[in-house]
């Protein structure tokens, strides 16, 4: 078994209702490898960074099994930075700066050693890019997974359709799903996705939870009611990478098994928003992420004895 | 076992984007009978109807199983009517007229009869005759349900407050815990309007399901994936009759027993979503209602198997 997470690695400048911070490691493909990383190693990582991106930062992901031979450094070169202010609902968001720098020359080249690819998580990115990761896969790998945004839909539409016709399971939020399909009901715009090529279909609604589709079955995992959502930033990354890790370590992709990895990605998600970027992920214990997942057994758990 | 149910019996002029309808029964009494009547009987009606209220209505009611001796018939006054439009989202509307009518006289005197009343439903109404109907009871309910809404946080807060000390189960939906409380997370909400009486909290967001919060416990029900939904108006109401339905039918007032009470209530409002008015409580049966209670166990159920 073998896992890539393409995406980005980057800074981040956040302002919540509880705080802020100037400059904070972020990016997509950040926040999949340290939530896949508790559930399955290597990750064979394919992004781009500057010389400014810290060198302990590498050394912490190496630490959890997180491989750099497809991470490009770009030496003289700064790395992607995104800077956005959250409203007190936190499921709305004012972005502020997006310095592509490095990232507006990604073109990656995947390593021959990524060749034995069984599961790709592709971030959140143009589509062009997803597209020629999935082309230099010699083997189609068992499972790809695909993240994207509203962006794209506006912008490379036809391109984002091409991507979304190669992949097997889409991830997108409520409005997204919306927008794409055209269709208010979100049973009939997963419906109309299904259609455009992915046989599952994962809608995230932030702190509502989130359905996964597949064909007519549906499944819904809750989010935890938390005390304080302190930060939303990477939540949806870090659900994707509990999702493809549990996934990629049972290496079983039935719609059975997608119910559990929905849980373990919501289970992570919960932890991600409880600090400032990846902080919270940075130090949570296996024994935390299984006290995590039983809470939300607790959550949903009922037994039917009407009378 | 008996089971009161108070609230309005009404006319209501209905608009959403699949289509209006200009008088049609509605009222929050009128929806808790027609859900709870398919897991207890009789139920103990409190309401307050003009002449032009029809009986075949009337009728229809009592053929299943709800009384009327606590309902005034006010011969030669007009029914409560209501008007509204909803927006696309369904979650929001605007009220374009409200004519209370026979409602601006409503000061309801318990029959005899009603006194052996176990469980007690208050459906939405101004919180004095909320608490007048409780201290009218001889013997106080195993278990007090009420129902209220934001315009009586504006409008007769300090009696709605005294009203909520007296119930031990508060029905809200997310705004108006918010709102109620001064805190925007839920959970902070639940603890602080606990605080204030209530061992149980019911948090009911719509299409995104709903929250049971007891003490430091929570539960959470989603609501089916529709392909419409036709018209929202009294979902809240079913939603309501069906929790007390199946707690009065049980006769168990545990936390777990109201978890299978509120997947029960979230069963009865994905009917009442899916025609106008009450129409398709009126036409569902027995069996209907258990398989529809079966796609919610499909729905959130799922296996643990960590790798």
């Amino acid at each position: 078994m073998s896992l890539i997470v393409v995406g980005t690695m980057a800074f981040d400048a956040l302002e919540t209702p509880f705080g802020k911070v100037d400059r904070i490691i972020g990016g997509s493909a950040t926040y999949v490898a340290w939530s896949a990383s508790n559930f399955t190693q290597p990750i064979k990582q394919v992004s781009i960074i500057g010389g400014d991106f810290p060198q302990e930062e590498i050394l912490r992901l190496q630490h959890r099994g997180v491989q750099f031979e497809g991470v490009e450094v770009v030496k003289d070169g700064k790395s992607f930075f995104w800077s956005g202010r959250y409203h007190m609902d936190m499921n709305t968001r004012d972005t502020l700066v997006t310095d592509l720098n490095v990232l507006s020359q990604f073109n990656p080249k995947l390593p021959a050693s990524y060749q034995d690819c069984e599961f790709l998580m592709l971030g959140n990115l143009v589509p062009a890019v997803q597209i020629s990761v999935i082309n230099q896969l010699k083997k189609r790998p068992k499972l790809i997974v695909m993240d994207t945004m509203n962006f794209w839909m506006e912008t490379a539409l036809d391109e984002l359709k091409q991507a979304i016709g190669m992949v097997d399971v889409l991830l997108v939020n409520d409005s997204e799903a919306r927008q794409l399909s055209g269709e208010y009901s979100l049973v009939k715009a997963a419906a109309k996705i299904q259609a455009m090529g992915p046989q599952f279909l994962i809608i995230k609604k932030g702190e509502h939870g989130a359905l996964l589709f597949h064909g007519r079955e549906v499944f819904f995992a809750p989010a935890l009611p938390l005390d304080d959502v302190y930060d939303p930033t990477g939540a949806g990354d870090t659900f994707a990478g509990g999702f493809i890790g549990h996934l990629a370590s049972s290496k079983d992709i039935s719609f059975e098994n997608m119910k559990t990895a929905i849980i373990v990605g919501s289970a992570m998600a919960s932890f991600c928003v409880e600090k400032f970027g990846p902080l919270r992920l940075q130090e949570i214990s296996r024994e935390d992420i299984e006290t995590r997942i039983g809470q939300f057994v607790d959550l949903v758990n009922f037994e039917i004895n009407l009378v």
